[in-house]
C-alpha cells in the first residue's frame, strides 16, 4: 500500500479502474466493508483519510475528533487498499478556501437541520477529492443516507464521470448500526439504543408486507422509541433522489431516524423501494472491534 | 473537427494534452484568439458552446441571447478546434440542478454587484465542464477579469488538475476592446467609448513610469470618462488573487472599469504588476468582423 500526501502523487498511482473510499479515519468495520466493496469492483483501491474542518460546525468538535493514523493504515492494508491518500491540512487548504459547493435543497432537513453548514462542507470536500483524484467509482455507506443523497446529486449535477456505489449499513449482531459513537454508550444506553433498529426492521418488514404509508412506517419507529428511554430527534421517510419528505412510498427512499441515548446522538435508517424491497444492512459475523477512544 | 453533444463523447476524443475554451457561442476575434492560444499548447483543442441559463439573472436577456451555431462551427474549424462540444439543454441539465458552486468572496463587487447571481452561475457551469470534460488546461480571456479570478480560485480550491491560461484582451485598431456588444454602439457612442481604453492605457503608462497609487491610477480612467459622454459605473484596482480593492499596487492586479455608452454597458481592464509591467491587450491587424445581430 502506498501512502501519499499530495493529489498529484495519488493520481499518479491510479492503474485501470480506480475506486475511492473517502473517510475521516478512526475506522471501524463499516468503513472496511466499503473498502472491500471497492476492492471487488476496481483495479486500484484508493482511500482518503482527512478530517475535514469544513464540515464541523463546532471547532471544539473538530479538536476532539479522534485520530488513529497508524492503526487506520494497518486496517486499510489488510482490507486491500492500494493507495492511502492522507493529505496534510496545507495540501488540502493552502489558503482559506473561498469556494463552496452547496446542494442546498437536499441539505436543509434532518441532519442538515441539526448541523446547518455540515453538508456544504461535505459537498465541497467530496467535490475536491473527486476533482483532484479523478476516480471512476466512489463508495459511500448507506448509514449516512442524506450524505449519500447529497453526493449522488452533486455528481449528477456537475457531470463528474464517477459512479457512486452505496455500501450497506453494517450492524452488530443485535442490530445496532456500527458507529464510532457507540463507544460512548453505557450498558443501559446500549440496550435502549436497540429500539432504533427494532423500529426500522419492523418498518422494513411492514414495507415488504405491502405497507406504503409514510406515517404508518414512521410510526413503527417512533412507537418503538417512545417505548424506550431514548429521546427522538426525527423520523422521516425521505425520497432518495432529493431527500424531500414523502407521504407515500412511491419512489426509492430511506426511512431515517435520529435519537439521543443519554447525550449520545445516534442515526440509523433502512432503504425502501416501492416494490417492497428493503436494504436494512448486514449483520457482522462477530462483535466489532472499535478503538477505545470513540468519537 | 468533431461535433459532439455529450460529455462522454467529448471525453472519448481527448488525445494527449487537452485544452478547453469555454464559450457561449456567437464568436468574435477575441474568442478565436483564445482558441489559437489553446492550439499552441495542446494536442487536442476542445471548445464548448453552451448558452448557460444559470448565469443570466434576467430570463429575457437569456431569450434574446444570439445564436449562430453554424457560423461558429466554421470559425472554430478554421481556428484549429478539434472537438466542438455543443450539448443540448437536456444533456447539461437533465433535471433542474440542485448544486451550486460559489466563490462568494470574489463575486460580490464590480460585475457581481451589477449581476448578483452571475458568478455563481459561471462557477457552477465551469466546474461542470471541468469535471465532465477533464481537460489539462483551459483558456479564459483577460477581458472578463473578475471571471478569470473566480475560475482560477475555484480550480485551486477544488484541486482540479487544470492549468488556467489567460488570453490577452483583443482590441480594435483604435483601442476599443472587442465585445459582441459593440454592434449596439452608434457612431457617436462608438467614438465616446474610446475614453475607456484611453484612460486604461494612460493608467498602464503611469504604472510603467512608477505610479502605484490606486486612487491615482483609477483617477486617470475616471478623468477620461468624466470628459466624455459615457456614464461611469465603477473603476477599481482589484487584486488578481481575490478581487479585493487595493489602495496600492503591491500585488498582481487589474484595473477594471464599467461604463455606459447610451444604453450599452461596456467593460474593459488592464492587468498590472507591482514591478510596473502591464498587459493592456493586443490590437487586431485589421477591423474585426462581427455578426450583424450583436448581443
Amino acid at each position: 500500500m502506498r501512502v501519499v500526501e499530495t493529489f498529484a502523487a495519488a493520481r499518479s498511482w491510479r492503474r485501470g479502474r480506480t475506486s475511492l473510499v473517502p473517510t475521516m479515519g478512526y475506522l471501524h468495520e463499516g468503513h472496511l466493508s466499503l473498502v472491500r466493496i471497492a476492492r471487488e469492483r476496481a483495479d486500484t483501491v484508493m482511500v482518503s483519510l482527512f478530517v475535514n474542518p469544513l464540515q464541523f460546525d463546532d471547532p471544539a468538535d473538530l479538536d476532539r475528533y479522534p485520530r488513529e493514523a497508524a492503526g487506520d493504515a494497518a486496517l486499510l492494508e489488510d482490507a486491500g487498499c492500494d493507495v492511502l491518500f492522507a493529505p496534510t491540512l496545507e495540501e488540502m487548504y493552502p489558503a482559506p478556501p473561498a469556494t463552496r459547493v452547496s446542494v442546498a435543497d437536499l441539505a436543509a432537513t434532518m441532519e442538515g437541520a441539526h448541523r446547518p453548514d455540515h453538508f456544504d462542507g461535505v459537498a465541497t470536500v467530496v467535490a475536491k477529492l473527486f476533482a483532484g483524484l479523478q476516480p471512476d467509482t466512489a463508495v459511500f455507506g448507506r448509514k449516512d443516507a442524506q450524505q449519500l443523497a447529497v453526493v449522488t446529486r452533486m455528481v449528477e449535477d456537475l457531470s463528474f464521470p464517477i459512479t457512486i456505489v452505496p455500501g450497506p449499513t453494517r450492524r452488530e449482531q443485535d442490530g445496532l448500526a456500527l458507529s464510532s459513537r457507540n463507544v460512548f454508550l453505557n450498558a443501559e444506553e446500549r440496550t435502549a439504543a436497540l429500539a432504533i433498529s427494532r423500529g426500522l426492521m419492523a418498518a422494513a418488514g411492514a414495507c415488504e408486507a405491502g405497507e406504503r404509508s409514510a406515517p404508518v412506517l414512521e410510526g413503527l419507529v417512533s412507537g418503538e422509541i417512545a417505548g424506550s428511554t431514548l429521546r427522538l430527534d426525527y423520523v422521516e421517510l425521505a425520497a432518495a433522489a432529493d431527500t424531500s419528505r414523502m407521504t407515500v412510498l412511491d419512489r426509492p427512499g430511506f426511512l431515517a431516524v435520529a435519537a439521543y441515548a443519554g447525550r449520545t446522538r445516534l442515526i440509523d435508517n433502512v432503504w425502501l423501494w416501492p416494490d417492497g424491497t428493503a436494504d436494512t444492512g448486514a449483520l457482522l459475523e462477530g462483535p466489532s472491534v472499535l478503538y477505545q477512544g470513540g468519537i
